[in-house]
């Protein structure tokens, strides 16, 4: 069925020719528990050690660092606390300004605010959906003013302290062109991999450029614990001050209460980190069918006219977290539609976050140009994702 | 063995006697899982629903909001969070001074410094070990200003928002007599019921007399969800609020990713939830066996001189979450050797938690006269709570 001109139902028909899973409702990602999910949770509830002390954490921080090749993991609650936490440790103070990208979830620039600092919105690129180091490296130019005190904002005089980069739906940012302008700007560079977990920049897993990272173990995360997040990082002096701030800053002692820094009750359960360690020992299986029905996705939409899957950049591997069709600019009117139709035949379509600038609340925070921010969130369209939807070998 | 001067073998011996179960190690508190704990996590991990969306979160939070007799439960990922969520939607603002009890586990505190607001110390009482009322009036009476916009600092210049009480280790505090001082001085009243569920002020569960009020299901309390909290309300349009913002804010929609204010990810997961529901159907034995093991220490120790065993008041009804002795004033030098024997016996004991005036982070906070909070903090002996030390029937 190739037409010459795109329609919703082009679209819908591409969409249920890659689902070998016929029967909707078919989700955008949902979560698979073949393994030995059950065996971990049902230890923890036959031990009682579901809560705050187990060895379930420990191993879930030890396998989530050899899994990414970080020095330290630190398993946290949720993908947002791992964020606030990261901005913390990597020395963002309340009042600070913040370079976030326009188009990411909500959570990359709450957690600025939970820091007490201010999100300064930058454009993404258009083919990686990262931060567009051109466009960034523009816009300090124009409004950065290098002090011995580091890199200052002319226009508010508020000083910039980070970076963060998201790599959006899976696809790796382009870290080389982006960790340069953070040296040369005197910018710490921090990454939010909550998103592209088991994805690869130039050969090596995301969330190893910054200096913290964070991964998000959501239930609509390629792996789940439930609710969950992770600190990454390879300096160990900042990862024992992001274990230590997440539970408590409690001084270590047989018996006595102590505290030395107002700490976080940020904890990941080890009832949660143990789902985790089961869904890890799947996470290379589900890479792969993930990357099967990518595969899929690629080459019905070649056909196509009038939109484009998104392939993974030519530097880097995907975790292909959320499948993502791109309607050119003169189809964009098309979205909704698509949408509509596409949910109301119980396929899970959506399209990306509304940019950030665009939300109430952050509507008065600084701003770069972009506009490849609004010209994508207008085009892309997330198509259903979750490995069960490829049929096991 | 009556002896007329206490000693560490006596506490020790008292101990054991009291329980049944014999085999050390004894914890302070461990969970019980003898319900429907593993039917129900086994039913989210076979239907996928294990994170932000399931039913377990609705039941757990009516379940809750009908056990405690509030109109509202907001179910979050623990109790710490609970009580930054109270604070902010009980219209505490940065910048503001927050009053806390002086003796209470250190989330009470670090949580209003999450909100940017500042912790003031309160004392405690020595009959209940929650605020102190006669204190806390003679102490706003010598500090506060009451003006059109509320009570401030006369020392700070800074509002005083809120007082919160804390009903330590389950014994609830005077309620009829804060409550009475905070509308006298315009004090909006936070419970933080974390260690009192189960316990009951003049027939009323604890949490219906604040404005809005926190629980905590850690693993070390009465029921437990691995990591967890709630926030309660009887008034709806705050309960509300509590849920939008614990949920990233984001405004309902079929596939539109817009939120309309800075939001948190603090909700807890479904599969913590269905814990939660299952540990709420065992919460009536499991708070009638502690009842059972309270009532047994309190036997015991009224014949050991210089030291008490701490009843519940007589105005209400405690849970008796932890155990508590209190050495007489000339006993206290006996509190450390006491925690040495019976933690060398494998009898888990431990001291309360160091004032919060004498953490470094809080010691330049304000505080008022906390006499009675350094005297029971250097007297206070926790002793082993769990339901299991009472056998079935």
């Amino acid at each position: 069925m190739i037409k010459t001109k795109l329609d919703p139902s082009i679209v819908a028909a591409t969409l249920t020719t890659c689902l070998n899973k016929g029967v909707a409702p078919i989700a955008l990602h949902e979560p698979s528990f073949r393994g030995n999910e059950w065996l971990f949770v049902k230890d923890c509830l036959d031990t009682g050690w579901v809560s705050s002390v187990g060895k379930y954490v420990d191993k879930f921080e030890q396998e989530l660092a050899a899994f990414t090749g970080v020095k330290r993991a630190v398993a946290v609650v949720n993908g947002t606390a791992s964020l606030q936490i990261a901005f913390e440790v990597a020395g963002v103070c309340p009042g600070d300004e913040v370079l976030v990208p326009d188009l990411t979830f909500v959570a990359t620039t709450s957690a600025v605010k939970h820091c007490g600092a201010n999100p300064h919105f930058v454009d993404i690129s258009v083919t990686s959906l990262g931060v567009d180091p051109q466009k960034l490296r523009e816009g300090l130019e124009k409004i950065g003013r290098q002090t011995p005190e580091g890199l200052f904002n002319l226009q508010t005089g508020k000083k910039i302290s980070a970076l963060v980069v998201v790599h959006t739906f899976g696809h790796p940012a382009e870290m080389d062109e982006l960790a340069e302008i953070c040296s040369e700007f005197k910018l710490t560079l921090v990454e939010d991999a909550a998103e592209s977990i088991g994805s690869y920049y130039k050969g090596q897993h995301t969330g190893n450029v910054g200096l913290v990272s964070t991964l998000s173990f959501n239930g609509n995360k390629t792996i789940t614990t439930g609710g969950g997040g992770a600190i990454l990082t390879n300096d160990a002096r900042i990862g024992e001050i992001a274990k230590h701030i997440t539970t408590t800053a409690k001084i270590p002692h047989r018996w006595k209460f102590a505290h030395d820094r107002v700490g976080y009750n940020f904890r990941m359960p080890n009832i949660n980190a143990a789902l985790g360690c089961a869904q890890l020992e799947s996470l290379p299986l589900l890479l792969s069918k993930k990357r099967d029905l990518a595969a899929r996705y690629q080459i019905a939409f070649e056909e196509i006219p009038g939109v484009k899957f998104l392939a993974e950049p030519k530097y880097g591997k995907s975790n292909y977290w959320l499948n993502t069709l791109i309607l050119d600019e003169d189809q964009a009117q098309l979205r909704d539609p698509i949408l509509e139709l596409t949910n109301n035949q119980g396929i899970q379509t959506r399209p990306a976050w509304e940019p950030m600038h665009t939300l109430p609340m952050y509507a008065d925070c600084q701003r770069m140009d972009v506009s490849n921010s609004i010209s994508m969130a207008s085009r892309i369209i997330n198509i259903p994702s979750s490995p069960c939807l490829t049929p096991d070998v």
